[in-house]
């Protein structure tokens, strides 16, 4: 690994790059990796590399595990139509990170702290999740040959346990408070020398990075003006933001864009931070929302979201649940189905437009954080027409009802 | 459109391309376009291009309707690991077309159909299928404008009926015999001007085209000695087959791969034919398998796979429920998790080298059609150990059992 180092997000204090430090022993406040500030984007086949290869400037990594590579990231940025029109937009932009691997934007961090943990010498590694990184942490772990543990909650639908099941990590089902697990895990794996892949570990937030890399180099480094993306721990939003800081240092684009951060209204310890201008986040009672993935009621990265946001410049969002359900389902005229969590963006920009805040003139990329066939369970949530016909009366049925 | 004419794959007698002709009027045999014999890929970065723009000389489109592309294809080619070390084999690859748009190869083939639909002026389409391809219909219409008619079985599970119904087209439910629905759909379609973008139309073909084309650049023009891949309707194979040989044709590589096409034992017409060295397919009576996505008991392209497969010197192979169950479970421990039909090739290879057929030292391309959560029941056929523990005896219960 290059000579790079890690530093407290809040108290800047430093920390060696080499050990598995996650957070400051001083602030408890998430560590961070320096700055890239020279780089530049490796031009090449993206169907021959990775986003480990291509961004590698961005990376403290030498000699890359190329092997356990899924080809994660390169996702597209689709130019919304249906979308647009409807909400009288000139220029939305989807980033479909269910284009995945396991159908969600994490395979981006998994990939990336797993060279980490590699590099340092592990051969166990584990997450706490019940969602979208455990699937990814037991695909990769998997993959990669490691003992893997996943940590879920006690009462875990078996709709969510066979995707993350199928790949055979140790499953545990942790009885108690499963607030108390990221810091527990965290200290269980020091002790017990396991790397645990948690949301907003340093080197998760770096792969997060390439979401931007990836917007710019698709928008030919004309940055949009906003970027809409959903938040729970923050890592994902940390990563995001930093991309755009360190192309822009690199003398890549000329410009950072705003970001709104947008939460459920269930669920929203950031938003409700932010909006009272506060610098620290105060723990939710009770989450109830239908985007479980961005539920966090004590986001680990959410003081350090407060920092950055307000040196953005952006704003934090919480949208209703029903505002949330008829964003999926606008997401799906577009052609892009996605879950709960990944539709409250555009649920942000609808609510954005009518308190007019957004014009409708910006160009915003909007980041879909995963696929919508994670959380069948939605689909629940809307009314399907369907009709009954018999084979032979099909023909008529068609021409009487469809067709004028 | 360039001067290019279909041709029955069968008698050979020539129609219009610009016309919806899917079947010969003589011979009931699909449709074909004439073999491409010079073209080239046109570079470029495929973060900014689409499969449709790169393959471009391979096509016969003009003036391209980009807008409704979801940027499909560019699936990721990924080098086994797990599994070419578990069964003792050299060198697999396997083409993951679950990270499409809608996480099925099925995408590819109807943005190149509706390409041709658009430029025929048709503004209505419709499709035959309970499965990946009407959520790949929907999906694309919905984007594309169109009225968007699905036609789906009278007994459609919720499971599935949701994943197609968010993309809101018009879904009928068809009672009757649904094997004559095929026919049936095109006949409406000539009629009444939809056009059904079904299983094994020409243009369809042309886009499973693609998948050859991008394993092609993937491995640097070093061809595979085999390709494995799951076979139904044959409309996929026909095109992946085709697309081989219009890059020789291209000189851009120097020979085809055989192909194995693999079908499941509960629905193995064509495998039926096959072996007994038959022309032509008989109708399966009862089709009983977990891979519905092959299920096709009367394949419309069946006698085409059959003298295709002659032709190119592979073979066909149908694999027990039970094999196939356990090889996705293997692609799951590769990091892949796909659907039953998908695990089919894997399936197949290991019974292949059982009987001596594969030795290990070949070099293979196995296409994963689909990913695994579009069927959440096939979940239900594996076993999964979870583990309970309270999490004040966590540390030392993962001690305890999994670490000496």
């Amino acid at each position: 690994m290059r000579k790079v180092s890690l530093f407290c997000t809040k108290c800047g204090k430093a920390f060696p790059v080499d050990s598995s430090n996650f957070r400051c022993d001083i602030c408890n406040e998430p560590l961070e990796l320096e700055l890239v500030t020279k780089g530049k984007i490796r031009e090449g086949n993206i169907l021959r590399q990775s986003i480990l290869e291509r961004y590698a400037d961005f990376f403290p990594f030498k000699d890359l595990n190329e092997d356990i590579s899924l080809h994660e990231g390169f996702t597209p940025l689709i130019k919304s139509k249906v979308v647009s029109e409807l909400l009288d937009f000139k220029s939305i932009y989807f980033k479909n990170e269910g284009e995945n691997p396991t159908w969600a934007y994490k395979d981006r961090g998994t990939i990336v702290a797993l060279q980490h943990a590699l590099k340092l010498g592990y051969n166990k590694v584990g997450t706490v999740s019940c969602g979208n990184m455990a699937v990814s942490v037991a695909a990769y772990g998997s993959r990669a040959g490691l003992k893997t543990f996943i940590f879920l909650k006690e009462n875990m639908p078996d709709e969510k346990l066979g995707p993350v099941a199928i790949y055979n990590p140790i499953s545990v089902k942790v009885q108690g408070f499963y607030g108390d697990l990221y810091d527990k895990s965290l200290e269980i794996g020091k002790k017990n020398d396991i790397y645990f892949l948690n949301s907003d570990i340093p080197f998760r937030v770096e792969g997060s990075k390439t979401i931007s890399f990836e917007i710019c180099e698709q928008l030919d480094f004309a940055v949009p003006d906003y970027i809409v993306m959903p938040s729970g721990s923050g890592g994902n939003f940390r990563g995001v933001e930093k991309g755009f800081r360190e192309l822009k240092n690199c003398g890549l684009i000329d410009k950072i864009p705003k970001i709104i951060c947008v939460q459920a209204a269930g669920c929203s310890p950031v938003y409700n931070a932010f909006k009272n201008n506060e610098e620290t986040i105060k723990r939710v009672q009770e989450a109830e929302t239908i985007a479980l993935a961005i539920a966090n009621p004590f986001p680990p990265s959410g003081n350090q979201v407060l920092r950055r946001l307000k040196e953005n410049g952006g704003t934090c969002v919480a949208v209703a649940d029903e505002l949330i359900v008829e964003a999926q389902r606008l997401l799906a005229l577009e052609g892009i189905f996605v879950q709960p969590s990944s539709a409250a963006p555009l649920a942000a920009i609808k609510k954005l437009k009518e308190e007019n805040y957004l014009t409708g003139n910006e160009k915003i990329a909007c980041i879909l954080t995963a696929g919508g066939l994670k959380v069948p369970s939605a689909l629940a949530k809307h009314k399907f027409q369907t009709y009954d016909c018999e084979l032979e009366n099909l023909d008529q049925f068609i021409k009487t009802n469809f067709l004028n």
